[in-house]
């Protein structure tokens, strides 16, 4: 990537959605704009974990806003990125099919540990260098992420279902600030994190950062009153929960540096830190610059470079461990990559690797069960922590290896997209090939795709010298009826 | 168990239902009686796998006549094993919840590899005592399991869908025989199970054993004929397909030995032979006594003898296979296990296993993520080749872990069952008291289930003492809102 290309992330958080404009220099981002709206879409999620139609308003009419800023932006210098309320809200298909058309880039929901990984990037990226081993909190509206890491690279990561926005509204509804409810509120925090005591325990980290809204908010709030810069101690979190006391009521509160927007959840965001410094024994915590959209963009930026893709060590990590064949995944590969390069358009660099990732993992479900493991194969695939993957890219893999068993036409309107079909056409084929568990001689082959048919040629004698091959390409014509696709094996 | 004991077991086969009864004595099963009805289920799936009305009611006629057969047999006495048929029928459900009625005992689909342990398990008790590594191979009507095995111990399993009547139905439609149909259905066969030839060849294997239909047709067609007695060769193979060619139609097949029912699915059945036979080498087949039904029978047995429950072993398997944390898993079915045992009734020595199986798996959906992980483990556990195990079992298990975490009433009509609800109140209680992934003091604690409402009381100071487990506790309460039952905490 050259220097001057211009980045963007979307952070569609649960508190704000944020826009962060960057400008790529020698390996470095920087910031070139930053908007950030408070939409507060954690707090519209109704009884069934439905999005209120109100809160899918606020957030298109933010997104609206943040379009505008966006246009001209090629589709892969663009990330926008949801986390807990979408990840929970059970409509969030709605909101996101019309959010990504208003924003005019697709929307990606990341799953809790992916969103814990791109903080890590983000924060690490704006640290100086050091060696320290690092614990990086983020407690968002929803959801909190915890992170262990050294350099640029994250460790164990953590995120549990409890946040500045949901603790307030929980432990904090009439807006008032008791002992009892502060006591209340940490007790519950500490319940949900308990778990991660060990594995964040003091001993595994040097120093502890911490990221975005609740920390910072906190931060500057300490920083104002001369407890200390840019750095949360615990007497700055005990002079701090004596001032809501004080103040008895969230509406009360008056203190130098809290914007407006962050007073309503200060006191669920408060209980929270409190509960962490307790519970990890916590001395203190710097507040950190980097964030998720931070994360998100370096992370476009690594996705360009040849044999950097985070994709393509997650796959090989899945693959270990779901213990799959390797020799067998890499000859698959092989053989559909062949067939994918071999074919006329349409086709793409992002098409082809993902093709080979469907191949690596298509029997990725053998360790639940052999009898249809294209499906657990699809399951794990759509349910696993993949780093770097967004949801709708883990979506696409599971269908490929949903699909490249059994009939093509159980995946329906996903069919109609002509690269999915020709991937799918591809891995079938080399499946078919490879059936012996040996390598086998796809030299003698070619696939072409022309409108809506695809035809297999082998070279005379091909058929001949394997029959069982023959048997099975011949058998996958028939796979195809009833879908909008021909699969035509000219095989003499 | 005592000598005497009559056990039974019942094949619902997709070509034959079989019922076999036996008598136990010194460790043998020696039959007592044996009924057999060509049912012919697996060819009465539609284009839509479902079973039509008439192959249901077919079934259904026939286990009206095994049913008063097994009037006043004990449940824990009698084993109804389904297979394939059922396996791939969508309306499985209806024929399976009918059929128990009628029966008297409830049916189990049992998967493929479930199929071929209890199939070598079978063969393994009715063979001579002896060290030699066997292959056990079994043509059902539409399965075809392969098993490596040592004196009573299964190996390597594997099933595969193709069958008698499946390839009778695909490559002899109109009952011709053709060299051109026979070669078809060979290399298709071929196609299906060359993924096999490198587990199951010659050098993993002494001896070859058939098992079942096709093999005990074939042995008594080449027996009577003079090709070997109880002995399947090459060249009696090649003996019997000329005289299907020479008689050109499956109608005028007249060979010594062939019954009636089993005149229209030879072709499918020796050509899966003769495929079984080029592909793994096999020089010459035994055919064996025991089959599928005798296995379900020692089975019956092994599960009563304490520490040799199959299924406790496939738990461990299991827990090794998705990489459980084993020692917060004994943690948390130590802590389960007392609460239920302190419980009024209802319980069962079944039901106690059953809740520790349940506490040993409930993180194991952690190896797909940790977000969400109870629905994984639950699909894992559904999904799983789990030996021993039958579907509706496994089903239990995966209730259990689905409920364990999250709202109870996700369950929804599965809770009426109040084993169920007691085991997964005590499951909970056990997983809330272990939240911290340290041990719990549950000696302070008691549960009571009187009707519908179950009582958790602490001793005094158990509560000031474990606030975060009291908090975790008083929440249960409120999961168990919007269901027929009442969780109260007395923690003071």
């Amino acid at each position: 990537m050259q220097d001057g290309t211009l980045l963007a992330a979307v952070d569609l958080g649960s508190n704000s959605f944020r826009l962060e404009i960057g400008r790529l220099d020698h390996g470095h981002i920087h910031r070139v704009e930053y908007l950030k709206e408070t939409v507060r879409q954690g707090g519209g999620l109704d009884e069934d974990r439905n999005l209120t139609p109100e809160a899918m308003q606020r957030g298109w009419d933010c997104l609206a806003r943040f379009a505008e800023r966006l246009a001209g932006f090629a589709p892969e210098r663009v990330r926008a990125v949801a986390t807990q309320t979408l990840r929970e809200a059970r409509n969030r298909e709605d909101f996101i099919r019309r959010g990504g058309e208003i924003l005019g880039f697709p929307i990606d929901v990341v799953s809790g540990p992916e969103e814990a990984r791109l903080i890590y990037q983000g924060v690490s990226r704006l640290l100086p260098q050091s060696d320290e081993r690092r614990l990086v909190v983020d407690i968002g509206g929803r959801s909190t992420e915890l992170v262990l890491g050294r350099q640029f690279t994250p460790g164990a990561v953590a995120s549990f279902r409890l946040g500045s926005v949901a603790w307030s509204a929980r432990y904090f509804a009439d807006g008032s600030f008791t002992r009892e409810a502060f006591q209340a509120a940490e007790v519950a925090a500490q319940a949900v994190l308990d778990e991660a005591a060990q594995m964040f325990c003091r001993e595994a980290w040097d120093v502890a950062y911490g990221s975005s809204g609740t920390m910072g908010a906190v931060g500057t709030v300490l920083a104002a009153a001369g407890h200390g810069e840019g750095v949360i101690t615990r007497d700055g979190l005990d002079w701090l929960l004596d001032q809501l006391l004080h103040a008895r009521h969230a509406d009360r509160v008056r203190l130098e540096g809290l914007k407006e927007d962050r007073r309503p959840v200060i006191g669920g965001g408060v209980s929270i830190v409190r509960a962490l410094f307790d519970l990890l024994d916590i001395e203190q915590m710097a507040v950190a610059q980097g964030a998720l959209r931070q994360g998100a963009l370096y992370d476009l930026l690594e996705r360009e470079q040849p044999g950097a893709d985070l994709r393509s060590a997650t796959v090989r990590a899945l693959m270990q461990r779901f213990a799959v064949d390797e020799a067998h995944a890499a000859r698959v590969a092989h053989s559909a990559g062949r067939l994918f390069d071999g074919a006329a358009p349409p086709r793409s660099e992002e098409a082809a690797r993902q093709l080979q990732w469907a191949a690596c993992l298509h029997e990725v479900g053998c360790r639940i069960s052999h009898g249809d493991y294209h499906r657990h194969g699809a399951y794990i695939i759509e349910h696993a922590d993949a780093a770097g993957f967004a949801q709708p890219e883990l979506h696409a893999l599971g269908l490929l290896v949903l699909g490249h068993r059994g009939k093509p036409r159980k995946l329906e309107a996903a069919l109609d997209n002509p690269v999915l079909a020709l991937q799918l056409m591809c891995l079938r084929t080399a499946v078919a090939l490879c059936h012996a568990r040996r390598d086998p001689d796809v030299d003698g082959l070619s696939l072409r795709l022309d409108g809506q048919r695809c035809t297999v040629r082998a070279r005379p004698g091909w058929a001949a010298a394997y029959p069982q091959s023959a048997h099975l390409l011949r058998e996958e014509a028939q796979a195809w009826h009833k879908t909008a696709w021909e699969y035509v094996a000219e095989l003499q």
